[in-house]
């Protein structure tokens, strides 16, 4: 939390969910003044009087209508912490930017205490991005427009894919008769060779060393339901064997 | 460390690697009398002679081989350690084994290191596979060789599939300028959700809402070598939503 600012910067946040309350409480624990958050049914036309930044913390869908329905201030910077958006759903604004953290904030207080934990975020536009970044102590790195979509891509894919696979490790270990939980340690040992070595340097298994006899001992076994994300999982490791 | 037992457990490996070096460190540190590791061009006929346990490590398409060249003696349990082979591959052997435990040994320290501390093992056959188990302090469930293959694929599933996936995240993360080290943190997150709430209540994101605005975004935005893989796991995601 370094400020290299005079006086407190004034924030001021739309949307009421986790988001934007986790970026309120860790903003205000760095120093900056934070007005009340504003959720549903709030008149937000003046949202950027008096204040240095407003961040629209509201579900994708609604950012470009709320942007529009702020006046416009040319002191004021506008910003959206989507991940998946580009600057121009701030429509209006002449200072625009965008702060997407790479954190799951499943809560206010777990959210904020993540955001002032050095986290990594994915910043565009105005240089207030990268403030309210190094006043959190975190760390950033730029993504235009034209890169969003594939930089929330990978993010997706890093998180909510890895899930979607567990939850098929789960449903064929059941079919085993055997707990996930048993599954955990090793998915965290992997997780950390991943770290440590990179991933191409950490697969091992059947299809990094093309053990096609136990490949199809597996798709024999799984419920034909399965075999698809299976397959592409095997398609997927051999590209990281080819073209480590 | 639990000691049952009277006079030491005698132990004789055969295989090398890793996975059979590990194991005789870790059972010799668990209080068992462990002979030499046996390697390639031991003579392994009278590896049964005078030992209660062997241990067969070498690769899978090796073990019906080993295990049909040890002379059979009635009181000695021959066991192998392979997650996908059931107890058929011991051919002869009056009392056969399987003791998979479910982490990685990348190094015979690590190994050691891992199987001493609690994990989780796969067990088949003769009793001695459970006490194996009970004298390094971990925890069992039994696998009939009928659920071998769903056990061993959940595993490959959650390890080196999850490895698959997150070299796919790298390479969408490099083609926007992101370093995959950026989303570590977040896998990080992901992963002690999943162990605390489950995968299904874990799940978040696009899939899991019904975002397919942002899906086709995506999808739009991968290199076509990669939207089999991100459809398949869009696809497992919504399996988890629909049937959690």
């Amino acid at each position: 939390m370094v400020h290299r600012h005079e006086r407190p910067r004034r924030l001021q946040v739309i949307g009421g969910g986790r988001a934007g309350r986790s970026f309120a409480l860790a903003l205000a624990q760095a120093g900056w003044r934070v007005g009340r958050v504003l959720g549903r049914g709030d008149q937000v036309a003046d949202a950027a009087d008096g204040v240095d930044l407003v961040i629209i913390a509201t579900p994708d869908a609604a950012i470009a209508e709320v942007a529009a329905s702020i006046s416009p201030r040319a002191a004021t910077v506008v910003a959206h912490v989507s991940g998946s958006l580009g600057l121009d759903v701030l429509g209006p604004h002449g200072r625009r930017a965008a702060v997407h953290p790479l954190v799951a904030m499943p809560s206010p207080e777990i959210g904020a205490e993540r955001l002032i934990s050095g986290a990594w975020f994915a910043v565009a536009g105005d240089p207030v991005a990268r403030h309210v970044v190094d006043d959190l102590g975190g760390r950033w790195f730029e993504v235009a427009d034209a890169d969003r979509a594939a930089y929330h891509a990978a993010a997706v894919i890093a998180s909510n894919h890895v899930v979607a696979l567990l939850g098929q490790a789960e449903r064929v270990a059941a079919g085993a008769g055997v707990p996930f939980e048993a599954y955990l340690d090793l998915v965290r040992a992997t997780i950390d060779n991943v770290a440590e070595l990179g991933p191409a340097a950490a697969l091992t298994g059947p299809a990094a060393r093309g053990d096609w006899d136990t490949i199809d001992r597996h798709l024999a076994a799984l419920d034909p339901a399965e075999r698809d994300a299976y397959q592409a999982m095997v398609a997927l490791a051999r590209r990281l064997v080819a073209d480590p």
